[in-house]
Parts: C-alpha cells; sequence; structure tokens
C-alpha cells in the first residue's frame, strides 16, 4: 500500500494540472491506453493516484475532493488501500460517473480526460450526456499523471514472437487479404485494428508485453488491399520478421501513430468505437477522415478457429486436463490426510503441474482459488482479501486456465472438501443440469448465444435461484481468454454461433457467505454430426476440457437417466483421454473419480 | 377482382398527380394512416390502386412502370388479382424496397409518400438511406388515390361504446394520472397517443371503426397532468361519455389534430416513432416541438392486466373453451360419419358456436382454417387461395380467437382427419414437447420472452426442425390479439415478462407441400405461487386456453413422464372448467378426449 502521504503528494500534483489545463476535474480510468482487460505495470495509472490495485475502477479528481468508484469485488479491499480522506467510496455501477459529474459540478464546468484510455463509444456518450448539464468534455494536452509519475515502470522490452503458420492455420497474407475484403465489403478503404489480438492474430505474432494476454503494444492499420502498417516499439521486431509475415508489412514506431492518423483526410477509416480509443478516431476524423463505426473486422473471423487452431486447442486441453486432474488427485490426498492448505498455496500448487509443461507460458487470467465462503463471490480473487485457508467441510472452487504455445485453456472444478450438506448437493446438481442441458443443445445456424442462455438457468429458475454473470465467453487461441464477438448470456447480443468457435459452458451458484459453486468447460461449436442433412442446418457442442467433476457433490436422484448418461460418457472420455498422461497414484485417481454413477 | 382496365386508368390517374406533385414515383404501403394490422375499407388504398386484397405489401408507382411487394404467403394470390402488365411482381422481403429504389432511380429523383401512411421510424430510415444515393423524399400535398378515389366507401359511424369500470378494473381518470406520471417520468410535457388501442384503452371506450379489433378512429394528445384531448368523429359521441371518462377530456374533431400540433412550439412531446405516424410528428417538430422518442407510454401499463381484466379474461376463456370444444365435438362426429366440409365452411360452423355467447362481438383475427397441406403455410387465409375440401387421413389446424365484451381469445389446436402418419405424430409431439416446457417455465424478475423462445423450439432443434415465427405475442383485454411491448421471439425484445400480462405459447412446424402443425394456448403471467419467498422473485405462466388437445396425434413414447403429467392435468384441468357449459354428447366428447394418456 503507498503511503497515504504519497498519494496526497500525488493528488496534489494532478491538482495542479488541473490548473495548467483549466479544467474542474479529471476522470482516471483503470484502463490503459489498449483497452485491454489487463494492464502492463507502467499504464497502471488508477493504483498510482489512489493506490487500488483492483481489476475494475475509476478515479475522478476535483480540485477540492476525489472520489473512486469500484464494484462489489471491491468494497473491502478499496476501503483497504484507498484513504478515505483523500477519496470518497463510489460505486462503479450504482453511481453511474457521468451523471455524478453532472450532479456535482456547476454548469460551465470542463471536465478533462485523456482521450486514449476510453473507448470512442464511452467519449461520444460522456460527452453527449455532459453536454445536456452544460458542461463540457476536455481532451487534456498531457495526462497529469504521466506528467508527474516519477520512476514509471518500463514497458517490457523482450522480443515479440513469431507464431508458426502451422499452429496458425493460416499465414500472415491470407489473413489480411480476408480482412482486407471484409473492410471492402463495409465500405471503407482502410481499418483501424487496434485490439491488440486483433494484429497480433493477423500478423501471427505473440508477446510478453500484457501479462495473462500473450500480445505485443500497438496499434495498425491495414488496407482494403491487405497491406498493413504495425506502430509498435521497433526495437522488439525479431529476426525473420518480414519472411514471416510476407509482403506488404510497415513497422513503424508507435509515437508516429497520431501523425499517420492525420494524414487520413478523405479515407474511409473502419474503427470500432467500442475496442479502439477514442483519442484515433478523434485524430483520424479532425483530419478529414471519414469515420465508418463497425465492429473490429479481425473479431468474426478470429474467433471462427480452423482446423489448425482447432487442433492446437484440443491438445492443450487435453495435456491441461492431464495437469489439473494430477492437482485434483494431490488435493484429494491432502484433505485424506487432514492436510489444509490457503487459497494461494493452492493456486501455486495448481500451477506448478501446469509448469511442467514445455507449451505452457502463463496463466491465461489470475487464477480464482476460493474457499468456503469466499466462492460466494464470483470474481473471488484471494491477492485482495485472503489468502483464507482451507476448511473442512466445505467446498473449494477452483477457477484457472493456461496459455499453451498452441492454445488457451479456461476451466472451473467445485471440489469437496470433506462433507458436504445435501442443500449444497443439491445446488451443485441443479447447477450440473444446465450445464448439461447447454452442452447438448442442437441449433439451428443462425442462433446466438443470447438466445441460448436460459438453457443453462433453467433449473435454478424451477427452484428461485439464478447467477449474476454470463454463461459463457468466447475464447482466443493463444490469446484472450475472454474473447468476442460471441457470447453466452442473457444481455443483448446478435452475433450467430458458428463452428469453429470456443465459448465457456459455466453456469454458477453463489450462496452469500455460504459457499459458491461454478462448474465451467469450454466447448467448441461444430456442424452437428447426427444430423448431416437435416431440414436445417444444425450445430453442437463439443467438450474441449477434459477434467473430472467432483460426483462426491452430485445428488444423482436429481438427474435423469439422459443426465446420468451424459456424466457417465463424458468421464469415460476423460478417463480414456488422460490416461495416457498419468500414472501411478494419479492414474488410480482419474480411474476411480470417472467411474460411472 | 377489379377489371384490369379499370386499374390501369387508376394508375393513369396516379401518374397525372407524379407530375402535379413533380415526383418520380409514388409509394402506395397497404397501412394507413393508423398503421394498425387491419385497415377500414375506406382505407385499403393498396387495394384500389392495384386490385391487391393481401394483408401486407406495397405498391411503388412511377412514371412508367410500377411494382407491387408481397411476401411469401401471397405468390399466388398477387398472380391472379394483380395485372403482371401493369406491376411488376417483387419481394416485399428479398427485395427491400428502398434499395430498390435506389437501383432504379437516377441521381436527383423525387420519391413521393403520404407520410401519414407511414410511422416515423421507415419515414427517418427511408429519407436517410435515398439521401446516400442522391434521391430526396418528399411529402405530397394530397395523397393521389385520395384524389382520384371516386365512390369510395364511408368510415363507419356507429357511436363508440362506454367500456364498464368494472370490467376494466381501473377509470379513465386513474388511467391518465398513471401514464401523465410516466411521461413526466421521460421529460416530456405531453404524449402522442397514436395507437387506437392506447387511447381506447386510457378512456375505457370501445368501437366498430376498424375490423378485428374493437376501437374507434383518432389520434389523441395526453398531458402529463392527466388531462387529454380526443381527435376523432365527434359525431359518434355516445350519450354519458363525459360523466364516464370524468373530467380533463376534451373532444375535437380530428380535421383539427394538424392545426394542434402546429400549437406544440417550446413543448417536450413524447412519441413512439415505430407506432405514431410520420406526418404528426413531423407536424410537431416543424412547429417548434421537441419530439421525445420513446415506447407508447400506455404499451407497458396496459399490457399488464389487472385483476378486473385479469378475471374477463379467464371467464371468456372458458366460455370459449366451450364453444370451440364443441365445435371439435361436431368435427370428429362429421368425420366418423365421413361428411367432409370446406375450409370456409369449417370456419363458419366454428364462429356459429361462438355467435351464440351474448357477449361474442367478432372474431379477433381471420380465422385460419387449413386442411392438408395448406397448413404448412402458417399465415394461410382460404379466403385468398381457397377454400380446400377437407381430405381424409390428413391434418386440420385451426387458429381462431374471439372477441368478447370481457375478453379476447386466439387459439390453435391441429386435428386429426382419420389416420395420420407415424412421422405426422412425431412431429406434433416434438412441437407439443416445446410447448409444455415453454408453460412449465420459471423466470425471474427480468427475464424477457427473447430468453424462453429457444425452450419451446429446443425438441424440433434436437431433430434439426425450427418454425419461421415467433413463439408467442402479446395479447389486449377486449382489444387487440396482437399487443405489445413483450413477446415470445428469437428477435431482440427487452421487454421483461410481468405479472398480468397476457401472451400466446405457440410453437409450430411447417413441412412444404406436406403438412402444418401449431398447438397454441394463451397464458398469463404471474408470480410463481409454490415458489414465494424462494431467493428470486419468480415467474410463471397460468394457461388461459381451456381446449382439448388432440391425442391422436401424439406420440407417448417420445414424452417424458413429467410432460405425459402435465398433459394430463391440463385436460383434467380443461374437462373440470368447460363440464358445466357442455351437455350431452358434447360432454361426452369431452370426457372421452380428455382421458388421461
Amino acid at each position: 500500500m503507498s503511503q497515504p502521504c504519497e498519494i496526497g503528494q500525488r493528488l496534489d500534483a494532478i491538482r495542479q494540472q488541473l490548473t495548467v489545463e483549466n479544467i474542474d476535474a479529471f476522470i482516471i480510468p483503470r484502463a490503459d491506453e489498449y483497452l485491454g482487460e489487463y494492464v502492463p505495470e507502467r499504464n497502471e495509472r488508477l493504483q498510482w493516484a489512489t493506490g487500488f490495485t483492483g481489476s475494475a475502477g475509476m478515479a475522478i479528481v476535483m480540485k477540492q475532493t476525489a472520489a473512486i468508484f469500484t464494484d462489489g469485488r471491491y468494497t473491502v479491499q478499496v476501503r483497504q488501500q484507498v484513504n478515505g480522506e483523500l477519496f470518497q467510496y463510489l460505486s462503479l455501477t450504482d453511481d453511474p460517473q457521468i451523471q455524478w459529474l453532472m450532479d456535482t459540478l456547476p454548469k460551465g464546468s470542463k471536465v478533462g480526460v485523456d482521450s486514449r484510455l476510453h473507448t470512442y463509444a464511452w467519449y461520444q456518450q460522456a460527452q453527449s450526456q455532459l453536454q445536456k448539464a452544460g458542461i463540457s468534455l476536455v481532451n487534456v494536452n498531457q495526462n497529469p499523471i504521466d506528467v508527474h509519475w516519477q520512476s514509471r515502470p518500463a514497458l517490457p522490452t523482450s522480443p515479440f514472437r513469431l507464431f508458426d503458420h502451422q499452429g496458425a492455420g493460416k499465414n500472415s497474407i491470407e489473413k489480411r487479404q480476408l480482412i482486407g475484403d471484409i473492410i471492402k465489403s463495409q465500405g471503407a478503404d482502410m481499418a483501424l485494428i487496434a485490439a491488440l489480438d486483433s494484429f497480433c492474430w493477423l500478423l501471427n505474432i505473440r508477446g510478453n508485453d500484457v501479462p495473462r494476454l500473450p500480445v505485443i503494444l500497438g496499434n495498425a492499420l491495414l488496407s482494403v488491399d491487405g497491406t498493413m502498417t504495425l506502430f509498435t516499439d521497433t526495437a522488439k521486431l525479431p529476426q525473420g520478421f518480414a519472411e514471416h509475415v510476407g509482403d506488404g508489412v510497415k513497422v513503424k514506431p508507435e509515437t508516429e501513430l497520431a501523425a499517420e492518423l492525420t494524414k487520413l483526410s478523405g479515407i474511409n477509416l473502419l474503427a470500432d468505437p467500442n475496442s479502439a480509443n477514442a483519442f484515433c478516431q478523434l485524430t483520424a476524423k479532425q483530419a478529414g477522415a471519414n469515420l465508418i463505426a463497425s465492429l473490429d473486422p479481425v473479431a468474426l473471423p478470429k474467433a471462427q478457429k480452423n482446423s489448425a487452431e482447432l487442433e492446437g486447442m484440443y491438445a492443450s486441453h487435453i495435456r491441461d486436463g492431464a495437469a489439473v486432474s494430477r492437482f485434483l488427485a494431490w488435493l484429494d490426498a491432502q484433505v485424506e490426510q487432514g492436510v489444509m492448505h490457503d487459497e494461494a498455496q493452492l493456486a501455486d500448487k495448481l500451477e506448478s503441474f501446469r509448469l511442467t509443461d514445455p507449451l505452457y507460458q502463463e496463466p491465461s487470467f489470475d487464477t480464482i482459488s476460493a474457499t468456503g465462503a469466499n466462492a460466494a463471490m464470483c470474481h473471488y480473487n484471494h491477492n485482495n482479501a485472503g489468502p483464507s485457508m482451507m476448511t473442512p467441510d466445505s467446498i473449494y472452487l477452483v477457477d484457472s486456465g493456461a496459455q499453451y504455445l498452441d492454445g488457451t485453456t479456461d476451466v472451473t472444478r467445485t471440489i469437496a472438501i470433506g462433507n458436504v450438506t445435501d442443500e449444497q448437493r443439491k445446488m451443485v446438481t441443479l447447477v450440473l443440469k444446465g450445464h448439461i442441458a447447454l452442452d447438448q443443445a442442437r441449433f439451428p445456424r443462425g442462433t446466438t448465444g443470447q438466445q441460448l442462455d436460459a438453457f443453462a438457468r433453467q433449473y435454478l429458475w424451477q427452484h428461485g435461484f439464478d447467477y449474476d454473470h454470463g454463461t459463457g465467453h468466447g475464447v482466443g487461441h493463444f490469446l484472450s481468454v475472454h474473447e468476442g464477438p460471441q457470447r453466452i448470456a442473457k444481455n443483448a447480443n446478435n452475433v450467430a454461433l458458428l463452428p469453429g468457435m470456443v465459448l465457456s459452458n459455466e453456469p454458477g451458484y453463489y450462496r452469500e457467505d455460504g459457499f459458491g459453486i461454478r462448474i465451467e468447460n469450454l466447448v467448441a461449436v461444430r456442424p452437428c454430426q447426427a444430423l448431416a442433412g437435416a431440414e436445417r442446418e444444425t450445430f453442437e457442442f463439443d467438450a474441449l476440457t477434459l477434467i473430472p467433476m467432483d460426483t462426491r457433490l452430485i445428488d444423482k436422484n436429481l438427474l435423469t437417466e439422459s443426465e446420468v448418461n451424459w456424466l457417465n460418457q463424458y468421464h469415460e472420455k476423460v478417463c480414456s483421454s488422460l490416461s495416457p498422461l498419468l500414472s501411478g497414484d494419479d492414474l488410480a485417481w482419474l480411474n476411480k473419480v470417472t467411474q460411472a454413477i
């Protein structure tokens, strides 16, 4: 935790800049200029300004006062990390920040933002809302934090990695031509490819610039003819890059991006207002470019994995399944011996099994290792509040994933630590029934994840329960573990599920102050093999994740015969797929826990 | 069918007006100025101009050529009714009309519309699209058809009906205050209440101006304080109107509406761009009103029936169930005797049973009485193409409804005429399973019909089938049989289902050139009685429709035990509810067909 007086000095420094920039407030989001889920240390501006280390939040600094907005996950943490005399604690969800500014500031006020740190969609929305209250949104000349941040961490400097074409399935030229055609079909001349995973996918490169996401920092412009300019740290270009990406790729220092955007007068520039930062779009627009607001043209092709990518996903999931199974076997043995561990030790132990895989790179997200009531917080992170110790006769929830060179994994298992109650078994079984219903779904071409979401909730609903998160997110191929544009959720989403898409299937249940349950597999969408030639072209899911589910938590009486068959067949497949990779006690454990119920 | 030469003369007359108005094309929609599903004879402009009598279509008349756009239902009919030498046949769905105009007309062209006959949403969309092709959308001074239509039918003149407060559950003052508050909460001073059923609901009045929809023609302006001006044919005001509606209602001739709208300078006027015509909104805007585009403020309160309205719905459904059951008993007897009827005779016979009810007013929509392969056209109307004769060993589909003084009904039953095939039984059973799954759904507050839609499709999907229509529409209380804003469908819809809403549950299956199946009940949303006090506030459906389903069409082997129980319990309730209203052979029939399977 930063010293309060240190934060106070930083606040003073930011307030000096309010005067310099002639603004009444400055907004500090947690996001950086790349707008991703994870932020390099160098860009943790919210943390520098407030001390808060959570993964989501926003601060607003005004001349006399300041406020920090966080969500339900961080109610405790924010009070531990952020000085309440310097910042008012507010809710990210219940206190809409723009509305709060409108209520707090007088007419005629000026609110400063660093337009690189916000999506264009957010920027436009904020601007039009503030306008109604007579408040203007102002782009600062310099980010006050960047001006005053002493000994700011450097960005990673390791060269980026050329991702072999065999694993990628298509070379960069093919991909760029494909996306060029999409850009053309949208009536554009060029697209701003701002999402890091999008341009890395296009160039078949990977990097280490961002934790959990194997990409490099940068930005790109792609023309309809497939030629591309990558703006990044040119010092990190590896040997053989030019041959790897083929003709038509220029690399320039990222500092030249803004100048390049000012040359786009008259150009129809496609940009995704939800993924590209406001600064780039405002710069291009001001220079006379005609902005075409549209989904990132890479998103949909990237989401539909080709056969090489799928092959890597399947292969990595078998190895990941073996690693996680070894952890689960170890855990059962520890419990049997009465040895308890804390959540951090458990997460580390789990990673230790993955680390033996030569293709393993890093976790695909921060492991959620949650014992007892902690698991009732569905985005719990033991680094924020814990770590707590396992307790006998409880449920342990572990949601973890890995980045392998050939694929990305993400799995949640809920494990009995000793005896569990009938009520807990009932809730696990209701969640499992939903998981099975979604897994077993068949659906015609054109169906969206939104249409399928209720399949996973129906049994909880029948008993008056639900869970407050989506049921499934897309997953990248050795890329982001949270990838669009498809998803399975209640929220509006009009992206049809298509063969090759990988999604999670993760219904859950959270009993406040009690326990938490989630059963998550990754699945791939594929043509329904049993219905080839049916009246409607029909798709189905195929499970990628092959890891035993804890049958000690299941109440067989609540399952139908078909659900019992599903579980037994799944476990048969888990057993036959993982057996060759396990031996000794681990193999014995696998054989035991995958027995038919 | 109008004589071709007559239509030719009318086309000539319309083309004269193209010159007078200095336009290159004129769009003739089927809709009239009230934009409802049904159109009074006086406003059947598309029919006058083309001869086409279908329920959906559009014509575009240009100087040399003309085209008529219809959908799949009317492919045959349009060729029978409309002269192919005068009109090119195009598809309403596959040939988007505005795109077609852009492709057909040169830059600088002017396309005329009568802005009273289009929603403002359509108008804005058309205008912005045409603009891109350099084509302008022009409001004609006079509708060319209105100018030239000789011996045009008059509007109905019967006085409208005061709808008793007891049946309505709330008096007009209460309703107007409630809606006034909603208008205020939207930041508006006043709302244009253009939907006929909306202002009739507000004033507790009903009428006979439109077929199938018991409303009067007109328009209304409602202020935040609940005062209202109704613009309608003042000659139709019944005795006692002023006392009936209470203080604060002025009535003016509809001809004064436009002048009144021009007085709204500076007023924040709420109008629903999807239900109110473009003319009114353009007029108000031009006069300086500030338009607030929002859902008709009456829609949601009207959709949530109060206890008096629900009581009427339940009561009318029992009587309707008895009437339809008598028809089905008669039909079975006819088939047993080998007597065949045509589709029109069957529809008339069905209505004859409803006509014995003193509260019966008229059908709530044109009965779909479809034998054999005709039923595969899901919006079949025997008046368009038939009527065909019943054929032995086939399936008969009848979708019908009634307007009663205390409620509106809508039901579809699929009936075995002699022997049916195993394949037909399988398909009926898959549809029934979907119907049951939706009927049995429980769901937390906030759930939309879109989220539930797949419940009704899942078993068809499992076998590679689907149906191309929504699963459920809202239904009014002695008002429109198709009422929003809620619906159960694949399409985006963010309206949560709330207690008191009435919806249809009508999955189907259509085998082209083969047969058609639909099983439709109306259901009311209510708090889930078995889950009072559950963790989440949970709702469920309760069936209003009480009419036997033909068990001869069901393959019991495809049903789970719980589905068999559902069917048997439903039939038990049908039997106990209708028994008191039936006697003799009808009662014997009811007892037989509602026996447990």
